[in-house]
């Protein structure tokens, strides 16, 4: 079964695209994988049970979140919960307040994940204008871009905390000033949709303290399960739902509710949260230690997106014009360490990062990315051996393109 | 944790609403809960795995449906699995074939799940016809009940293989067959839907047999995990995404892969097919011994559905007119025993239930339903028990409502 027995141990970089469950994960899951299977809408005591255990999870992730239960969906993935977001935002606006789908225009960047992108076409089609704030050459999106795009007809600002690719890290709380700032200007009403999803292990995510209307968080990539997201949101649930069926998570969300998922996603982002300072301290030194190491050695490498506390403590992202990161990943792979080139969700493969490509314009740049996304236990010594295992990867591809004398 | 330990041996009835984990599920999910976490889309050795692992599973629903691999989607749900089949229809014929919504009718009946009916509200509010075929008093359609509602407009039929509330198994060979039929005459197409998702354990699943072109599963209903689903189609997947992201799923259903669920969904559909005969036999007549019993004893109790093959084996739904059946589920489970009155989907406390009501047209019966759903390991030593402390709660209801003298 275990394919890495032959190993004697895999670095795994590629924490942007997956995480290992927690133990503490993994045993809080265990009892609902077992003898608690109930149906949560079940009135027996196997159901009472589950439902107990769900209430249990939304009240910790709310208190986590800094906001009330009722204000906690659990849905099906960050995906989903990007999905219900800015679909069901847009959708209760017409329904229910009758403003029609080309009254209403939506601020963005070029540089989100495809569970953003993607929807917003899709509201395009419907009549939606789609602005887009400019980033500059490391990611950041400007008070004075951000203002740029604001209109009388916005009805919503939608970015990333933290950019999965780059791991540029936005100034939330200045940009929803700006925001709150415009809006009280205008007498009209923005909601803030914030895609945390790359954020619990390194950032805090307190609703009242980033001042966003709706957040979307992704189990799976803070060491909880794959399979479940949460999309959280303060006031009101303004929003109708994308999937219909049975009156789970308040009508919004239908489905029987994935108990051991729902356990595990809130155990997850508890623990993620509590010493998310500590972590991002201590992973940031291995991140700046490997960036000066790599540019000292290897100086055409060009760093994508921002430094210090403007990137998620785990992120590297470099650029190697020239040279075919996609075999240095499959390179680096058979050297025993897990990285990618970009977003898992935009292929993980070959071509264009179009979020670097965005942000410098710059092709030979966009087409050479190597993403190191690290984990919380990363250590010096293993980003020693990356560091030499992409030397040798250099030397291997000069050797090769050298003439033959 | 164990809030079972009190009670001698729990008599769990309620597998229309969830199931316990099959031992050999689980064992086939540890792995991904554990050292398996990569990313199906990265290109690295973590991710190849965790590809390798859904396209096994992939494989082995495929061949235990009777289809190819690339008919086989995984899903976060039966719900799910239900709106992409119906929206995702829908919208594909609206948006590819340039059909509008209102020159669509779509046929299905009065008796089906929430996670159908919603979305056929949703659907008649963009001006789709929807038309109801009569069932019977026993809850099932009749050929010229079908042929009644089908016309040239007809472009979907969906319905439930086995109704969750009362059991009946349709003649789904019978009904596809006349489809097909009409379709001819018509030079029309109509895509036949099944809903399936309590048949695996009970029913032949092989799509070739039952004719059909959609299928619902639920792996949460039959010993598999929550929180995943499968839609099979056969031939060209003629659906658009109901979300939008990533292009896992050929581009139909974005999002990371929960693959552990997904290799659990397998191997519970596996082992629910592999001898779903032998089970059924076995269980049907653990089922019919308790209803005559029951009859026996308490005259006025009617069972609700069908029998013999025209019932889930492992379904009894009776009304108890003159009963609060809530109270006897909550009395039963102070017994030891888990039951229920209705779908817990469709709120698993009191009200009528919609779908005795449609059959019967008789509200004291569809106030009063009360539904065992056994599983596969229910004895008729367990039924025993039952039908004695259902007696023990006749004899209290009837003392109570006794005028002291």
């Amino acid at each position: 079964m275990n394919l890495f027995s032959r190993f004697k141990k895999r670095i795994y970089l590629d924490y942007a695209a997956a995480t290992p469950l927690h133990p503490q994960v993994r045993q809080a899951m265990q009892p609902f994988l077992t003898e608690s299977f109930g149906n949560p809408s079940a009135i027996h005591k196997e159901g009472v049970q589950a439902r107990q255990a769900i209430e249990t999870a939304r009240q910790q992730v709310a208190t986590t979140l800094g906001i009330r239960p009722a204000e906690v969906i659990f849905t099906g993935s960050g995906t989903e919960s990007n999905n219900l977001a800015l679909l069901g935002l847009l959708k209760k606006l017409n329904r229910k307040e009758g403003v029609p789908y080309a009254e209403m225009e939506i601020v963005t960047t070029h540089i989100e994940h495809p569970s953003i992108t993607k929807v917003l076409s899709v509201l395009a089609a419907t009549g939606v204008v789609v602005r887009y704030a400019e980033v500059d050459s490391e990611g950041k999106i400007s008070l004075p871009a951000l203002a740029a795009v604001l209109s009388p007809k916005t009805v919503l600002f939608t970015f990333a905390y933290a950019n999965s690719e780059v791991g540029v890290v936005q100034n939330v709380t200045r940009l929803v000033r700006e925001v709150r700032r415009y809006e009280k200007e205008q007498g009209t009403r923005i909601y803030v949709h914030l895609d945390a999803a790359q954020a619990p292990l390194w950032l805090s995510c307190s609703m009242g303290r980033l001042g966003v209307d709706l957040l979307t968080l992704d189990a799976g990539k803070c060491q909880g399960p794959k399979g479940v997201g949460v999309l959280a949101f303060r006031g009101v649930a303004d929003l109708l739902p994308i999937m219909y069926g049975g009156g789970q998570e308040q009508g919004i969300r239908p489905g029987t509710e994935n108990v051991a998922a729902i356990v595990g996603a809130a155990t997850a982002l508890v623990l993620a949260q509590r010493d998310y300072e500590t972590r991002t301290k201590k992973v940031a030194i291995v991140r700046d230690a490997f960036i000066a190491n790599l540019q000292k050695v290897w100086t055409e490498a060009v760093l994508n997106g921002s430094t210090g506390e403007n990137r998620l403590a785990n992120n590297i992202n470099i650029s190697l014009p020239g040279f075919d990161t996609e075999y240095a990943v499959v390179y680096l792979d058979a050297h025993g360490i897990a990285a990618s080139t970009k977003s898992a969700c935009a292929g993980a493969g070959g071509g264009e990062s179009t979020v670097v490509a965005a942000m410098t314009g710059d092709t030979k740049r966009a087409t050479s990315t190597l993403r190191l996304s690290l984990g919380p236990d990363t250590t010096q010594a293993d980003m020693k051996k990356v560091l030499n295992i992409l030397l040798r990867f250099r030397e291997k591809m000069e050797t090769v393109s050298l003439p033959t004398t």
